[in-house]
């Protein structure tokens, strides 16, 4: 790292990208990067230009000596990389719209990271992913590699279990959410308030919520179940939960937990936009296109702010710091997707877990959490189960894993439902699901 | 145990009853019961009076020199037992009526042992069986606590934790059926099948299959799967599997699987008994009335036989074998739920589990099954965890814990639903419910 | 199996194998053997052909249509095999005589399988047993692999991580002495007592003890606690225990933990047995001598009564009825060396231990033996940790390795010492050990 | 803590007394002590005098507005007091200088937290901790208790079992010398090195070592076993360590790890010392001697260079910053003894471990440290064994217990020494153990 840092950004073409490189410039004091790469896919050639045009307006506005390279060329952009950044969305959005789609179809939710739709956006992005971690091997043994592609705990599974690359977490703008939302119930700021999280990715909770280090817990519960707060908390969090879960539950449920614990409501909703065609991946074609636009005037050189409805909120800080406690040895605590090792008692040692961690020059240390309250404890082995079933599923191509790993999942709990989901699904997303069709 | 045992049927008014009797009576000669006490409740008395004559009959019929004892006074009958079985019923078939038909009245699972119904037959059962505890404790401390009485899973857990009983088991009859069931498909004597079990009740599974001690599990799964027998192998599991998962699954599944990986079948099949009032609780309500008819004639002296069509198929024999292994210190291996003690890597030690073990005459030792194939671990996690939380439930009167039991129940799975359910429910329990009402 | 079984045992030669000669006639209606194959080295050929003859003239004698054959070419021998026993002992007597005399040479204790001893024993035999293991896998990979060579349980450990073979077994005849000690003690048949065994070869301790399926642990402690019985008990065990120890340590040792719990004690008796060339291995080179004379004895044609006094009293019962137990699928509970699948919490779950089983024709299931003890726990994890860094440094051919497992191991604790020690016994042992000098 | 904070230390009287009181005057800034209590009992009451005298000189230099409170009432100076630091010696030196010479008349090692004299240690200090946690409870329960006093392992695993305290850790300064020992090995500041500690107090291993977070521990293999750096290592450990064992181990030793893998050495060189008077407590007793001469000096108002010589050194540093990180809500690594919850996998969750720890206001978070290295599994279990075992034996006062726990100990390893060893110093030091002479 002696002249400056080289960052390598996979899926570089992404509209989330201009908040990155206005992370990287605020911190450019403490985290000198001297390249930073921006790699994309010939389906991805366009956005990848406006977007990397932006980029380097961007850096000259700021005046940091940041070169910016746009690329097709994954191997190239690899070639002694520091950090390795992987955003990708294997069949961009019009995949991710089957994935919400199909299965509302047959009245169960379709999601980016849950259910069917979690899945299969797994199947076809694991495959990918190893092949990134095999090039990564090869051209820059050293580096760490940061995943933010979403499912982010099942590719962190996935590279542990079926790569040989050690130095990998994954990381999500969740928990980050979650302390912004408890500093705002507390009205204080997001720095005095500390989560211990523990679970997996889109399944992680907060054992317990710290204010200037001394345990709020308890006033959480109290402020959170208060009749008079109920519009702010629904606002916070999307859903409200009944104060008879809140009181008992023994945890801080993340807004992905909706989905486990409010499922009726839940895919009431999700038909709803399915109905009016406003699902998730079709709001978001629309968000994007308009933004692609904004990114195309050449006047432009800052991130806009239209930007932050696109959703990913927080995901610049979260990035950029997690780069910025390695590249610094910062040891300061965070949240990442990293091996277990013993720090969720129960949980595999060798498996992908989300939880606070040491952040060191080294890597994430785990804080050791202990064991997960009671009533959390099965459902959190029951996501992992179906990670692992699925990651089974994308690395030897078995139709028939997939349909056992939508069977135990409680969004499906179906093998007839399974097996149609699965076929169509395949189906759909046949070009980017080879190994199913060997 | 000098001349002869006494034992003590809880419940003894039961239908099943004459089953046990006729078991006893077949194997007096290993196992020489001098008493045998039928303990019922007031509300019972009717019932216990029948069913008490025709057990007289039955032992007279067969020469046997066992006492017939019937009494409602607990304390008195279990006086230097050497044996109690439970099989109450706390509330009788219509507290079980409304255990099935409030929940399907919402669209959710209504049965017997799991979801809402399982829930509130554990909260209505769980004091009762602590009250029964220390009522063992001060008058035959020596004692085997042999417990039938469903939810077992959750009742022995109950036991287990919050009485001073250590010898207790819970047993159940769907692990001897579904190795009648393997030996039907094998076309083989029973005796020469053995499973290796492992889960919980209600939730356990095979995790191998032996003929004459040689794994077949392959060759069952080929069966199971092979279109040929489809009608053949629905008769034996009341429903068939999709391949797929049965090839992938890794373990055997009984029958209560049904309810989590095929729910919305099981669910559409309730639904429809709901409608036309044939829930199961409804036709074993006629099945009884037909059955204590027949009870009364003064001519019957041995079991009738349609006491088979009751359902509970085998338990006589489970239960038979299992007093006589422990009286006997046969060693032999049989599946009872018991403390884990690591027999189940992954659950509790000290938990209540289903699994083979091996029974001496101090009691069952669970053979080390290693941990439960990956697909499965998480659902025997997440009942395990409702199990615990409902034991807190009942033993605390928590309508609150009650509600998260419910919550974290994946046949449930929303906080909304679980709190109307809970609340309907303690009202039309009311009577069975008096810690909820303190 | 079709026609009679096929035995072969490796290191047939030994003045052992009358024993299991005699063992198999006995038990010939229920484990009918059609071949014995005796095998052994050039070293070994004329012991091999003495004690062959011997065979054949018991088998004769016996009536029984037993094939035996010997010889050299061991891949000849194991064509099809059903089971193979191994007991060679590679060096023969001499090499056991040094590594009883170094280590007390050099004032710490030189034994078969504890210390120094113990680990050049397994440092000459682990290559060895891993070469049978690929012959096994070619010739007879149905075939169970039953190991009573010292040290076993390193061995066992050896064979589970360092070989294909998955049906692999250790014995030892120290439990069903400990059995025998304690049917003595009570005064009742052997047939009576059950122990449940638990921890490593030659460190195994007896959790309960059962008299008719009884425990009697607290009679038995009493018994052996009691002055009167001093010498009895001295007979049984060898040494008598501090009665404070046995009171409070909460389990039955093994004689070889004489080793661990009165270092001095046994250090002083070994070293009068080195002064005056008394050791173990002197003493039964003698003993061994006298018997070959014996067996030559053309008229002999049964087990000589002399060959109890050469010690493994009831090896010949503990491997027959083991052999018999899988061949009939016998379900009844022995202790042999497996893999430990959770069966003793705490120690890893795939490392060997020796521990109680039911033997199924599938081999040992062991039984579910919860934790050890508390003061017990720590020296079974440190010679467990011996054991496998000693099977290291076997199959790497590491001195290093070699002196870390003396300076782990209490009986040397001294890295120093442990440097010596390796270095004089690596030279001496120089012919059995190639692999140190690649 | 309004006001400033109020530290009670008992054990006042001790000569280490001015290096915390330096280290509280050095961290004012930061750390605003209001009042610092110094509480003795009767018998030390004269050395309490003299350093409690220096201290107010001490900090009447400094101009720091802390207030010395001198006191022989334990409760009194409880009172609200935020943080209980303990570092009183049961018996005194006297009874430390038995702990030494006893064992070492009988050939084994004789320490203060090591072995017999260990065990001793423990049993006179247990008891009294245990009495001050109950004031705690009463007096002050907010208050952390930082316990300095040995055996610093044993007597946090009695906090932890025996008492309610939850706030409790123990605190050694062998941890931050083996940094220093690093930082002087690699020439560099104590600060840019960091270990990963796990393991037990005086029994804790280096996994990893950093130096600017990125890991050395192969560099600092290859220096310790250069031998050019011979008598600098030595210096450095004290002993040095065979190059084989260095190098195979796995972890970095702790100086306290001599006694158990070079025992012959360390206990020669302690039966020197004992023969010429020369063991640690008679040296200390002219130590102390000497240094309350100097403290009685009314001109002294520093503390004085010669305490360095005393032992202990960082001492002070540690526990100013572990104080400081506490009420700063630092979040920086330390290591401390605290509840393991799973941090070092393979050691009871519930026991004491010597872990490193982030440091919260709300206490320590150990980090999870995965598995320990196969080599030192075994021996860190021992001594938790011994801990346990010695623990139970002070709260039961049991004569027995104590027999067994020195049998367990590898550095006696006799259960007759045992048994002369207990008799013998329950004797000695009869006035300090009232519980076994009820």
């Amino acid at each position: 790292m002696a002249s400056g840092l080289k960052i390598v950004t996979i899926g570089g073409g992404s509209s989330y990208t201009p908040e990155l490189v206005e992370g990287f410039i605020k911190r450019y004091d403490e985290l000198p990067i001297r390249e930073l790469w921006l790699v994309d896919v010939e389906a991805g050639r366009e956005k990848l230009e406006i977007v990397g045009a932006l980029a380097k307006r961007m850096v000259k506005k700021a005046g940091v000596p940041m070169e910016i390279h746009l690329t097709l060329n994954r191997r190239e952009a690899l070639k002694d990389a520091d950090f390795v950044t992987t955003q990708m969305r294997i069949g961009q959005l019009a995949a991710r719209a089957k994935d919400e789609r199909i299965p509302l179809s047959h009245g169960v939710l379709g999601q980016e990271t849950n259910g069917a739709g979690g899945l299969f956006k797994g199947l076809r992005t694991i495959p990918v992913i190893l092949e990134i971690c095999k090039d990564i091997e090869e051209c820059c043994p050293n580096a760490w590699l940061i995943n933010f592609t979403n499912p982010a705990g099942m590719v962190t599974e996935a590279v542990l279990r079926y790569s040989n690359i050690k130095k990998v977490m994954g990381l999500c703008n969740v928990p980050i959410g979650m302390e912004m939302g408890i500093a705002k119930l507390l009205e204080v700021e997001h720095s005095r308030i500390r989560i211990d999280f523990a679970g997996l990715n889109h399944m992680v909770y907060g054992l317990d919520i710290y204010l200037d280090g001394v345990s709020v817990k308890d006033r959480v519960t109290d402020l959170l179940t208060d009749p008079n707060n109920s519009s702010f908390v629904k606002n916070i969090q999307g859903e409200e939960w009944a104060p008879e879960f809140l009181r008992t539950v023994g945890a801080l449920a993340c807004p992905y937990h909706h989905y486990y614990y409010k499922t009726p409501v839940m895919v009431a909703k999700e038909l709803k936009e399915f109905e009016s065609n406003e699902t998730r991946a079709e709001v978001v074609q629309r968000l994007e296109a308009e933004l692609f636009e904004l990114y195309k005037d050449e006047t432009l050189d800052i991130k806009p702010p239209q930007l932050e409805k696109r959703g990913g909120a927080y995901y610049s800080d979260a990035a950029c710091r997690l780069i910025n406690s390695i590249y610094n040895d910062k040891r300061d605590i965070q949240p990442v997707n990293t091996m277990n090792r013993g720090a969720i008692i129960g949980l595999p040692a060798e498996s992908a877990v989300e939880v606070s961690c040491v952040i060191t020059k080294d890597g994430p240390i785990p804080l050791a959490m202990g064991e997960l309250p009671v009533p959390v404890r099965g459902l959190v082995q029951t996501i992992k189960s179906f990670e692992r079933v699925a990651c089974e599923a994308a690395v030897e191509g078995s139709r028939e894993k997939a349909i056992l790993a939508l069977t135990i999942n409680p969004l499906v709990a179906s093998d007839q439902l399974a097996k149609t989901l699965v076929d169509e699904m395949i189906e759909a997303h046949k070009e980017y699901l080879p190994l199913f069709f060997k």
